[in-house]
């Protein structure tokens, strides 16, 4: 956790939050936080800061804060994964988060599993921790927004379109005559991932119907989670 | 598992292969295999080519195959990771053999965790298991090296030396000044990244000392296994 986030409903004062739950345990297990100590701390959906912690006991810890800092940019991408398997969405929607995608799609596809669609890790509230543990992680206090697409073809014909405007669409597939993944990060952009064993021939037929073009990673098939981070990696603002 | 790789010791004939362990569980539970289906084969260390299944029942499974490609080019990178957490560590054994790196140096630093060094997934046949399962996602088979170096200052003073010869070293950690995390792939590199936590003044002083250049991945703190799958992502050759 290199940033404690918080909500409206931790506040205790004006520029102070007080928390008592697994936040509270991180800074006493983890940080093995004093009294005194400083605290990096971000309010979810707004801007970042320094704290102090000014109480601190088994039950709960007292923290206040100037909030001074925005923060960092995200990156300009929607990102449509194909649902994985429980294990790996975790991952991905952490990563997601960590690299500060703007909007994360999960859709089905022929190849996933109906079973996947049945996970409690698809429960808001639980998504919404996996995204949060991502942010804590970059230091950010922007959610992405996640929205679940559990029929391909009615989200290709009438919501992808939409998801298109202003962006460059691509599909990471590795057909014959794909580009390079992109490095730039100044276009906006859309990035489609298949599921394990990838995208049938009919799915890729309608995502390049709809404008995407594909583009590959090389001649090593990655394991989706790692797709995900080497196509994000690409992508980071290092300059 | 889209390679089924096999030893000499596999061997039940010139071009023909027996297999009764966790492979034979996968083409029977994951593949769905039937006796005439084709599998990709390759030899551990060797070629690669196309397999036929010539019988198949709950005991074994024996495929007729002929060798006739080369694996994929490695990546020419030697990576250096402070030796992480063991979730962390079987997955970043897993990506550095699919990414394709040609050697992995898992080293000490102020902030690994001595615990960490005593988990049996450093045994060398653990380790093997983690890379082969790499290198079957990603259709290789020369298995990456992987060396352990315990102790940080006679590893940078007596061994990193050699290891620099004719590369370009870099170090991923965010310091003022560093430049971008490389994209180009045909200068042969080492890449150290640091612990949770990052490296200690101490470490970075003695890395830069022995030629080592800081790069960035930008302001976002990545999870030490996701910085690993930027870094290769960027690599990969993808013309």
């Amino acid at each position: 956790m290199n940033l404690l986030l918080f909500t409206d409903g931790d506040r205790s004062g004006p520029a102070e939050i007080t928390v008592s739950d697994q936040r509270l345990q991180h800074l006493r297990q983890v940080h093995r936080a004093a009294v005194g100590d400083s605290v990096r701390v971000g309010e979810i959906d707004g801007l970042m800061g320094e704290g102090r912690i000014v109480s601190l006991d088994s039950q709960r810890a007292t923290i206040t804060f100037q909030l001074d800092s925005p923060p960092p940019a995200k990156l300009p991408v929607t990102l449509l994964v194909a649902l994985p398997r429980p294990k790996m969405l975790r991952r991905i929607l952490r990563s997601a988060a960590e690299f500060g995608v703007e909007q994360l799609v999960l859709f089905n596809s022929y190849r996933v599993e109906k079973s996947f669609w049945q996970t409690p890790v698809l429960a808001e509230d639980t998504m919404r921790d996996y995204l949060l543990q991502g942010l804590e992680q970059a230091r950010d206090t922007i959610v992405p927004a996640v929205t679940l697409e559990r029929r391909f073809k009615p989200f290709v014909e009438d919501r992808l379109p939409a998801l298109l405007a202003e962006r460059r669409g691509l599909l990471a597939h590795p057909l014959p005559g794909a580009s390079a993944a992109p490095t730039d990060t100044d276009t906006p952009l859309l990035l489609a991932i298949g599921p394990e064993g990838g995208f049938i021939p009919y799915e890729v037929d309608m995502l390049q119907a709809a404008g995407l073009e594909t583009v590959s990673l090389g001649p090593r098939i990655l394991r989706v989670e790692n797709a995900v981070t080497a196509l994000l990696g690409r992508l980071l603002p290092v300059d």
